[in-house]
């Protein structure tokens, strides 16, 4: 596959070669930041050839677009970040407060467990400055949220509001620690997620 | 501190001299243990500095008794198991399930928040196996009894026990989480947790 990089700038088909060239590039990109995503997910200490691997580059390719494994780990994690605001942001959080912390966890469910252990590996990539910005924008949208339910008296408001939030991060990512130990399914995952969560908080 | 383990063995005043050697050996040894413990469960990448620093022994004293930090952990690891199934043994689950999953929850409670981070440790030190018996102990325990909950009614049984178990080993651990960051104290972490675990088993 790395052949097709190799340098062909004085090629004579020029602009048609260059932009299959480009395209190729993009493509591979794509092939590694995905594939480094699923691997890191599960395992963040997953290496460069597994990732070069499980993209079908070689290793040359991948070192071609990612000087190194600290590059790639930063380019993931950003783009996890980014997809996670981008996701969370289009969550309707208006309405009954119950209703609404059930489509917050159900979009919350699907990104904490395609993105899992990435967390870990973020952490090694990423400034503690950055780190915190993308852990306090979801938290504020379910702090606001759990807020306003127990002003309403639909979440029980005698805890913490610390905790409650402690709570339904803990059950996400059992949850999703349950999935791959295949306890449970990742479809019954959203409901039971779901039911737990709000068990927790009417209490 | 690390004079007083140099070699003395052809002193005059033998009985005494080799008994105090022992007892500060075994004063060490205990110290460090206890620090490893403490320091290991919050960061499992405490390193033997630290540790020494923290039993307030040399470093020279400390591989005296430890050849390598992995020996260490070994220890560490092997006795916070030994202690862990002596606690939970004691533990009555005989009567009410919801009143004997109390009691356990209380025991696991104080395990979970006093070993912590030990079991990224201990998985460094142990075998496989190892772990894998120090992990299905307490997991037994607590499927034995859910079952009795959920054969008398008293816990619902239209979700998997696997779950149920997964639940309450997430609260357990978001809870010593939630201590750690200073979101509740650890006072409070018993009632919250057991008030948790029995709402999501309620459903």
């Amino acid at each position: 596959m790395a052949s097709s990089h190799t340098e062909t700038s004085t090629r004579g088909d020029g602009g048609t070669a260059t932009r299959r060239k480009r395209a190729d590039a993009l493509r591979n990109i794509e092939a590694i930041i995905d594939a480094a995503t699923r691997l890191l997910a599960v395992n963040p200490d997953a290496s460069v050839n597994e990732i070069a691997e499980e993209a079908g580059v070689g290793r040359i390719t991948l070192y071609g677009h990612f000087d190194s494994r600290a590059t790639l780990l930063r380019e993931v994690s950003e783009r996890a970040i980014a997809h996670t605001e981008e996701e969370l942001a289009r969550v309707d959080l208006d309405g009954d407060p119950s209703d609404a912390l059930g489509r917050l966890l159900e979009a919350t469910w699907h990104l904490t467990h395609r993105f899992g252990a990435l967390v870990v590996a973020a952490s090694q990539a990423l400034s503690p400055e950055q780190m915190r910005r993308a852990h306090d924008e979801p938290f504020a949208r379910a702090r606001g949220l759990l807020e306003r339910g127990r002003a309403a008296g639909e979440f029980r408001g005698d805890v913490p509001i610390e905790w409650q939030i402690s709570m339904i991060q803990a059950i996400l990512h059992g949850a999703s620690a349950a999935v791959h130990r295949g306890d449970i399914t990742a479809d019954d995952a959203p409901t039971l997620v779901r039911e737990t969560v709000m068990a927790s908080l009417s209490g």
